[in-house]
């Protein structure tokens, strides 16, 4: 049973700043046959992620952009419609790498089945996803969070940032979330359990944030930038640990910001306090995926990990959740349901 | 037999800015008597050193700041001319924290007693003291160098910069040198043996700087800031990792640069090319000290590491000196030679 045609959307054009609906386009096309050693997919879920917006421009930065008139990229969630390899049946559900559309062929050898007896498959995109294993790997091999040291952990309430945190109040640290908004803050400190979280929209963010941690800062794990950057800065200690693992407030920039350069003052407080300043994308840590798997994988079950999924249904609503994405507008992990399992 | 007045150099005034002759007095003193367990120093050599202008600065940053009247801290390589200890002997040569002056009396068991047979004294100022362990402990903690890829040293022929790069070559790195003027490039090449050596007060600079590193760059050890980071950041490969050790060109900057906050390109250059910036100062590394010493004293007697001394005579000469040093005029360890060994 062949599915008829196959909705995708493609990038129309390299978005200038914040990306608009023309920068995409949706599109029907033929939903192409699996050769031997492939499968055919119906994606059950997309992942929404931050680092695509870096795929859209042009020039290297992780991995090549996507070309334009391509399908945007993305992880899936996606069922096996058809099989032409050993390893898969029909029926089957995998974690894949399918992008922003309804079906697609892969190779077997890059899919990775899921047992939804173990966990909702969803999380396969989030907290058991590429998102914790970021959190997970950004966290322990860069951060080295210690009992009684003060964790900071931008974007709280998002994918990554929510584990981050809990990760770091198991292991002992007083941990500070930043986040957007009070209902956010709110779900980070009560249902998250860190222990504190602060609203980078109030105007008084700088000094709740200082407040907040009386002792300093140990760590901040970075993926926002800009000002929450700047407020942190000042707070960090000796021998402070930044594990960089984006910077969304810089995402749309188009013009670089006028005014003071404070390339200088960062130097000198890496310089005088002896910080260590370390990207880093979770491919880096991939040796890690089965301890993380483990690890996180019994957080869960002991209900020690929590998380929370913002879910859009249909796919073409993507482009407008991606476009909130970059607003912070979603309240957790960002997927857009394409379809239900049969 | 006590010698009757001693000379000091205190700090008059905060230098605001570049330090201006004002900012220092020359005072005449008592010399002062050695209780038990101290010691009388009469001081040889002065180390000047960079460090010292952060000294001079209200607030804190390594260390307390100097405070205005005080002597002015610095290392020296000082003779025993009274000894109330029974670890010294009058007529020793010691390894001594005695600052801008020619007597001291110190506790005993802060010196270290020199062999001038083994090494030239002096060099415990240099490449055998602080200079060399600082090069030393950072290239191989932070910087880990492995032969093949490419080390860029600002500030090639200085105290610290020159050992870097010949640490660097012993381990088999390209290493490419960065200094101020032509003089100290042919040095850095012809006589310390770098691969190259670029001159950042030419007009090309930025051209042949990444002309001279065809691979890129993997480590840049940065004791300089300002333009030569700048220049350095485009080349630098995937993982590269910078030892932030000093920052000279901003040392006496008093205002902030006007212009563009380059903050967020250097944090995309950390993301997207996981990028590790650490500061550090050689205490942070002092239980290496043992190992330098043997390494170190093993290199100079093969001839595989080299120096260069740039001495002035007379304390009433130091201020200028300091100050030439800040604007980088000095070729070699800088040194002020106080008075000679009876």
């Amino acid at each position: 049973m062949h599915p008829p045609t196959n909705r995708r959307i493609v990038l129309a054009a390299r978005p200038k700043g914040e990306p608009k609906d023309d920068d995409f386009r949706l599109e029907e096309a033929e939903v192409p046959a699996p050769a031997d050693g492939e499968a055919l997919l119906r994606t059950l879920y997309l992942s929404l992620d931050p680092y695509m917006r870096g795929r859209m421009n042009e020039g290297p930065s992780y991995a090549p952009p996507v070309e334009v008139g391509h399908v945007m990229e993305g992880g899936t969630v996606s069922e096996v419609l058809l099989s032409k390899a050993d390893t898969l049946a029909v029926g089957d559900i995998v974690l894949a790498y399918s992008g922003w559309q309804e079906y697609a062929v892969a190779d077997a050898k890059g899919l990775r089945r899921l047992d939804p007896s173990a966990a909702p498959v969803s999380t396969a995109l989030g907290v058991l996803g590429m998102p914790g294993l970021t959190a997970y790997t950004g966290l322990l091999n860069i951060g080295q969070p210690k009992a009684g040291e003060t964790l900071v952990v931008a974007a709280a309430a998002g994918a990554v940032g929510s584990v981050v945190g809990q990760i770091g109040k198991i292991r002992g640290c007083r941990v500070v979330g930043v986040a957007g908004g009070p209902a956010k803050c709110e779900f980070v400190v009560n249902e998250l359990g860190f222990d504190a979280c602060i609203d980078h929209r109030h105007p008084a963010f700088k000094e709740s944030l200082k407040a907040s941690c009386p002792a300093g800062v140990d760590i901040y794990f970075e993926n926002v930038g800009g000002a929450v950057l700047e407020s942190v800065l000042p707070l960090l200690n000796m021998f402070a640990r930044v594990p960089v693992c984006g910077l969304i407030a810089h995402y749309n920039q188009t013009m670089p910001t006028r005014g003071v350069d404070r390339v200088p003052m960062l130097m000198f407080a890496i310089l005088t306090r002896r910080l260590t300043f370390r990207g880093f994308i979770v491919t880096d840590f991939s040796a890690q995926a089965a301890d993380f798997a483990r690890d996180m994988g019994q957080w869960l079950r002991e209900g020690r990990v929590r998380y929370r999924e913002d879910v859009v249904d249909g796919l073409e609503n993507a482009v407008g959740a991606f476009q909130g994405l970059l607003r912070g507008e979603n309240f957790g992990k960002l997927l857009v349901r394409i379809a239900a399992p049969r």
